[in-house]
């Protein structure tokens, strides 16, 4: 009953570090190990009593594994420790190949006796969770999920990997009814040519369904607030009733909002029959920590 | 796979109207009976098609039944309805009872393998469900749920029933910070004494929490409007980082949003193993009619 789920940490740049605190705020939770290969560069007080490891083959201890990684090199990481016997929590971030990752994870851990929660930060994650509860609140009518204004992480660290990027910021604008434009600000290595760098930036699947702006910087460094936000809102129908309005918007620390969502998703994996979930299929009281009857008693 | 689920009404007055609408709504239900003991005084044409029974004993081919009763005599309808082999959905609205009523039907639901969901509509129910979410997202930090101003049925409901009380309208006035004022207009018998109803109404465990202020007038009538809603706010702590700031806000007809979330969750009841389960037990994805990776793909 005491006993403290044993986290690891894959991945430590901006939700890594959130999560090691979001680990240490946790009373049922133990950080056991971290995984990154420019960490030492990184350290920071929060990595001071972690034990760092150089490879994901020396986390025997671990139970769940937060994929703190860009979500393009994520699921490799989350392939191999699920087939070692660890839990997988990741933020993957890319709408339209969630569901056969999940396909493909969901295998790989009914085999192994273990879980994956995919994509398991705001969005896609906890705003999917109002997406359906809206739904079957007013079955007719128009969702629109605005986000911003404000830095995409996702789609800072997919311009980052373009050849010729030094630094970049990524910044979503909503433009009302779910459109949004993208501005984004990049820093060039010298050789870089920013024409070349922009044409790859429209063409990449973040970036092409969206109207996107690139702009080179001398510093992005100055430009970076890790502040987001989302405005959420629907109107429908419940049975034959219109104009039923739910709204739902929130301004928020990027980073640690994720990180504190995939360390409740740690713990909800503990709850889960092996298999690979996204966050809608989780009862939201296997997030939290205690007695089931005292979370009804004190939030239902 | 194209077999409808046989839906059944108990009570037909504001609720279960809807209920009966949204049902008709629903492509994956079909409504096979209604019970109520007045129902023929309130024909209306959703009930038209539908076959009238005396009582509960009647509905042999139901797998889920709505209960849309007033809470206080709702847990008898759904102790018997277990018994029978038949699902429950409710709208238990009284918070400090539902988890001990969770309790007692889920002893019964697991005896005889069927499913309860106890308080599902909006608060108790999806609002629940939020400030669950609200809080593994922010662990450290304030909810606060502002209802209103709007008609409170339950608590309409329950001045109705006292003596010498013909007609009422509870309104609840949000005053911010989770703080409320109860204004109750009451239609009295000729005989009936003010002060009487008064001091009942005052020490009734559905108004002794808030100020309550009754007055009394000649047509409660001429006030009803049944719109209703809630503003909840979390201002929270993710990991070590302060002010995530969290908003949901809707303004709905009251009895037609909870019939809806009544209908899902008897379509949830058939996805359960026998218990009883408030709504924060369940995934969201359960309340949705389709298939699940196509549910996936399209809100997550």
């Amino acid at each position: 009953m005491n006993k403290k789920i044993r986290i690891a940490i894959i991945g430590y740049g901006n939700i890594g570090r959130c999560a090691a605190e979001a680990v240490h705020m946790a009373e049922d939770m133990e950080l056991v190990g971290l995984v990154d290969p420019i960490a030492s560069l990184n350290s920071s007080p929060e990595a001071a009593g972690i034990p760092l490891m150089a490879t994901i083959d020396d986390l025997p201890e671990a139970q769940v594994a937060l994929l703190c990684t860009p979500s393009r090199v994520m699921p490799d990481y989350a392939r191999k420790l699920l087939a070692q016997g660890i839990n997988t929590v990741d933020c993957y971030d890319i709408h339209h190949d969630l569901a056969d990752l999940r396909l493909e994870l969901a295998e790989i851990a009914q085999t192994h006796k273990t879980v994956a929660i995919v994509s398991a930060g705001w969005d896609p994650g906890t705003d999917s969770i109002i997406r359906c509860l809206f739904q079957f609140m007013a079955p007719h009518g128009l969702t629109y999920t605005n986000f911003g204004p404000g830095m995409s992480m996702g789609h800072s660290v997919a311009v980052k990997s373009i050849k010729g990027v030094e630094n970049a910021l990524s910044m979503t604008i909503p433009l009302g009814a779910g459109v949004h434009r993208r501005m984004v600000y990049v820093q060039l290595t010298p050789e870089a040519e920013f024409a070349y760098v922009e044409r790859v930036i429209k063409k990449d699947p973040y970036f092409r369904e969206d109207d996107t702006y690139v702009k080179q910087v001398a510093d992005v460094n100055q430009l970076i607030d890790m502040g987001h936000g989302v405005h959420m809102i629907r109107k429908g129908v419940s049975g034959s009733t219109h104009n039923q309005i739910m709204e739902f918007k929130m301004s928020i620390n990027n980073p640690a909002l994720t990180a504190q969502i995939m360390v409740a998703s740690a713990r909800a994996s503990m709850k889960q029959q092996p298999g690979a979930y996204t966050l809608i299929q989780i009862p939201v009281i296997d997030f939290l920590h205690g007695d089931l009857d005292d979370i009804i008693r004190q939030y239902v």
